[in-house]
């Protein structure tokens, strides 16, 4: 995938120029020193030759075949020339120049043109308004960046250029490699998505960074992600995260979701970290780039200095990883050779006079230990360290070892040589204890990604036909939200018991059916015009006697007529009473970006005040739905507290799978809230006591 | 205070050698080298001259008076060198030399010597086990660090010695510069809290940083810290956070509390800003000692580059810190001169080809604004971007500027000369734009400090004398819980409003007490043997008739007898029912390094479950009982949610001071839970329905 823009047998630079000034000379000027082999073709109308190469009008005038255009003209010619291309068949183009979309409606008419003549020529294009694009495996440098960055494993694409430029630059100061460098710029055509199914499949790049602002088509996004993650860490940074969305919204769930957690299901489920900060998202990179995976969670402490270990100790523990106590025979090891004053627990205390060999010694037998997954060496410039030395034994050891080994040489002026010394064996150098612990809690996120993608998504036996009919029933009626007694046929064919019910459309009737049921019963006002009920007074709770049930439905008819002019009017639904259970609540919102964003969280102040609620995108796994639960800070109750048993876990996560599916299956559906969803104890299952929905129309 | 360390006319070095392998040899040529300007002692009994200096066998054989004594010899001699400091009334004396209290029981010996010897002659003492002092103010560097750190307005004070070194390795690489420098050591006398308080008087160090394992006498440690903290920041990190004592504890409060928490509770009621990293301590030291105080929470950004733009604005957002609406004035200022595409907005985006005069004007309009407290200027290293004249402009602006700037020049192999710029007029840069804003935050957290400490703490007028007479009684009978009636004596007295109540010792008493009341009622067992009540059936609520009130008096006799034989029951408290205010939780727990620390949260599940809790050390202001509660995740539910009246803030407020003055009068109190405490409407009290108080056992 994308090959030819990446593994390009030929260039051709449209707008190279002699003018040092001018983009076109760095484009052309980067491709040629960086030592790129394939042909190059500066394409200039007025020049004959630029830089000792042949320059041609027109990539039409080209005798050769072309794999990757790179464009770097001013925005009116942009068109013409991406024309040129497709005739040529060129199937790669990079748009460098700015003045599209980003600058307003014209330029937003300008790209539209650009995507149908990519289309019409199945050309596939980056940009336009970029830097370019870089693969230091094949020496291609076709940005007009100022250089080009060392080799490495790690490949990054970024929606803005600029940040690009000052990666690129950090790049450049060493102590990083890059694989591949993407400015996405506007996203015409390729995005995200793309480089990272291409990358996933690159040998070169052991790990895939990302700069997002936001990203088309959440759901592929995801797919393709859950695929990538699975071979590879993907790290993302997601700009605009307080930024708040105004979306006028009518359920609970549409007013907790935001784009923020939209993102944040999303990225959790497609598997990719999430890194809080530019420079969280190098340092984790550096980490899974040159260390070997980290198979555990527990983390030995090689330190010559106290209190910076126990910086790490405290980092690591807030980051969730162990601390573990060694193994007999390493303490005894430790205690053997190292001086009396030294600890030989974790972390491992060498003493401020350690030179590099007891470092050697006190790193190796820690490695060896069973249960250690990783190890961070802690070097202060003390007066006898020797800290060069003491890198290159840490190197060795790294490079036969297959656990991650991150440094931790703190200082800048002696350490400087030190820390060097670390990169010439591809061990990463943090300068504070709680940087190096925060990658290892990354590398740890990914693992347990890992881990938990053994299982899928797994599609439930419910009977759409009904709800299908419905729906059409009530769009035909020009209706967008649906009654009691249809929510409770879509709940009934996916699955949800729900209390007995029925619609009662006279006093009369409602009593017959509250003898029926038995008392008491809840009645609630039937009209499709309602959908806040407890707003109008229509739900009526605890109704013990006939005299309670025709009072009561007398009232809320007289009510719904009174706030709600013109509502269409049903009758009462009259309801089994529901007792004993903990009331939850499930929901969905579209989001823009994602699409289904269901809710999970308890019924009541929890939702509504304390705003507890945890999020995912649909479709989702069963053990994702066990996640959504657990994440919760209520979620202590639900386990059972006071003595009280604890609530049914698994009718939960049933419950849930049933909404994701429901929501998948039904596009139209735009919001639902069950609220409340009403669990029993353990193994007695859950129902689901009143739903409101709404639906798009079309 | 302290003068002598810090500004003394003379030092000896006691253990100065020739030998450059020696501690002894790198102290006293720090001091030669840093050009120190005071006279200089070698003592040495096997030398006549050191370094060119007269050395002389023991400050005693000195002629003249010494100031500030360095002991840098093996611990053994240490004493005996100390000894004749004080015969030759040295006040102050650095003890180096290692060997004590971390050594083991031998050494704390020995170190218990060393204070009694100090005491003795009225010697101050730093150390011993330590790195050494440095003031740059005089040229004075009596460590054993390879080098002096260049001056600067920045006092340094660390327990270890180790972190000690790396922060001076990472000052010599310049771009920070310091004031005063401590290796604390063991902390045998000269702690935290003189060092506060000297450098608190310091007009060369704007800023107090300390790195800190633990404090002594955390009562004054706050006190002090209080007093400095209104003159200027003292930014800490504190290690060994998650490290949780174990402690028996028998009341809810005692159990959520931990070392972590009361800490946390100091460091806030002391005013200390808290850094949770290295790298945050050195952030936020930067920026409060080179810029300006940030005067309010709105912050301008201007950047050539919008991602990092997006990025920084995210990171003020989630610090709390506001990105306004620029004035109409600057808006239009802005938009007459930036090109079209630039963005006159907040952040101000003077794009990818601004060169530094854009950036200067840009910059200096924004800093004209009446509406911008602060400004964060993003830099990223683009084709034309002329980094060090930006850096120059930036600088200048910087210098006549009453609003803190902070840089974030990106990047590093071209970036670096920008970023040294900007060091000559004093601005801080800061690598990534979250850095800049998290800076920004702390010197938002310093300004609401000083804003809130025009409150102080307030006695409240009670009635000391029976709840002195009661504890008496209490512990004269040999018990350390009290009983109920006890308990409400205490409540009484601190002017806490209870319910009506009585003990009764037989049932007929019981009966009686009701009819006066009136019914329901409340039952208890009174035992001054039996803390949980519930648990062995003891509590009986809502006891509507004689025949009620009999039956819970026979059955909870008979079962605190079962459950708890031998225990002294001396009948049932009957007492009033209240009804309708909303529960509430407070209690004390005793930190051993703080005291009293008083917890607030929700009663029930909050509590329990969800650990909803939050602390102070008493005694506390009614400002920071105000912020106590406001601080609970549950706050909302205390406003009125649901349509349901706030509850009465004052009167929680009034309950949480009478507490903070209770445990501050009778330190013998251990622990003690008002549980619940029934919070009314707003304006209607709150009254104290049960409280447990377990006190010292004299």
């Amino acid at each position: 995938m994308l090959e030819t823009f990446f593994t390009p047998q030929s260039v051709a630079v449209v707008g190279a120029s002699r003018d040092v000034e001018k983009l076109g000379y760095a484009v052309l000027n980067n491709i040629i020193i960086s030592g790129f082999a394939g042909k190059i073709y500066p394409i200039n109308p007025k020049a004959d030759e630029i830089l000792d190469l042949k320059a041609y009008p027109s990539v039409l005038d080209v005798p050769d075949p072309i794999d990757l255009a790179v464009i770097v003209i001013p925005a009116r010619f942009v068109l013409a020339a991406l024309e040129e291309c497709g005739q040529k068949k060129i199937p790669s183009v990079v748009v460098i120049s700015a003045g599209f979309r980003e600058a307003g409606r014209e330029g937003l008419e300008q790209e539209m043109e650009l995507i149908k003549i990519a289309q019409k020529h199945n050309i596939r294009l980056i940009g336009p308004n970029c830097l370019g694009i870089i693969n230091t495996n094949v020496n291609l440098n076709a940005t007009f960046a100022a250089g080009m960055p060392p080799g490495g494993p790690i490949a990054f694409m970024s929606q803005s250029g600029a940040l690009g430029t000052a990666v690129l630059d950090m790049a450049m100061a060493g102590r990083i490699g890059f694989s591949k460098f993407v400015s996405l710029g506007n996203k015409a055509d390729v995005s995200e998505i793309d480089l990272m199914a291409a990358w996933g499949e690159d040998e070169n790049s052991r790990v895939i960074l990302m700069y997002v602002e936001g990203v088309p088509a959440g759901q592929l996004f995801i797919e393709t992600a859950k695929k990538i993650t699975r071979k590879k860490p993907v790290v993302a940074i997601k700009s605009g995260v307080t930024a708040s969305g105004s979306r006028a919204v009518s359920s609970h769930t549409g007013s907790l979701a935001g784009s923020e957690a939209a993102y944040k299901a999303a990225f959790n489920q497609a598997g990719i970290i999430r890194a809080a900060s530019m420079e969280a998202l190098f340092d984790y990179a550096r980490a899974f780039a040159y260390q070997p995976p980290l198979k555990g969670d527990r983390i030995a402490i090689v330190t010559n200095a106290g209190g910076p270990g126990i910086l790490a100790t405290d980092a690591l523990e807030r980051d969730g990883l162990q601390i573990p106590r060694l193994s007999r025979e390493t303490t005894e090891k430790l205690m053997a050779k190292l001086p009396g004053a030294a600890s030989a627990a974790n972390p491992v205390d060498v003493l401020g006079d350690a030179l590099a060999d007891r470092f050697e010694f006190a790193l190796q037998e820690v490695l060896n230990d069973p249960k250690v997954d990783g190890v961070i060496v802690i070097v202060t410039p003390q007066a006898m360290t020797e800290i060069e030395a003491t890198a290159h034994a840490v190197g060795r050891l790294s490079k036969k070892a297959d656990k991650p080994i991150l440094g931790c040489f703190m200082g800048e002026s002696r350490i400087n040589a030190g820390i060097d010394a670390l990169w010439e064996y591809g061990v990463p150098n943090y300068p504070y204890p709680e940087r190096a612990a925060d990658a290892l809690a990354a590398m740890s996120a990914y693992r347990k990604e890992q881990e938990r993608r053994i299982f899928g998504v797994v599609p439930i036996d419910v009977d759409k036909e009904p709800v299908r009919e419905l729906f059409d029933r009530v769009l035909d009626e020009g209706r967008v939200s649906i009654g009691d007694a249809e929510a409770w046929e879509v709940l009934k064919a996916y699955g949800f018991n729900v209390p007995r019910s029925r619609l009662a459309a006279t006093p009369e009737e409602a009593v017959d059916i509250a003898e029926e049921f038995g008392y008491p019963v809840v009645m609630k006002i039937a009209s499709p015009d309602i959908l806040h009920k407890t707003d109008v007074g229509g739900v009526k709770v605890n109704l013990r006697s006939p005299g309670d049930v025709r009072d009561a439905f007398d009232l809320m008819i007289y009510r719904a007529g009174r706030y709600v002019p013109g509502a269409r009017v049903w009758g009462c639904q009259v309801q089994e009473m529901v007792h004993g259970g903990r009331e939850v609540l499930l929901g969905m919102s579209r989001d823009p970006q994602f699409g289904p964003l269901v809710a999970f969280g308890l019924g009541g102040i929890y939702v509504e005040a304390l705003k507890d609620v945890s999020f995912r995108v649909a479709p989702f796994s069963p053990r994702e739905a066990d996640e959504m639960i657990r994440e919760i800070r209520a979620y202590r109750l639900l386990e059972g507290v006071r003595g009280e048993p604890p609530s049914d876990h698994m009718a939960m996560v049933d419950a849930l799978l049933r909404i994701s599916q429901l929501v998948t299956d039904f596009p139209e559906i735009v919001e639902l809230d069950i609220n409340p969803l009403m669990v029993f104890e353990e193994g007695r299952g859950a129902m689901a006591i009143d739903m409101r929905l709404v639906c798009l129309n079309r």
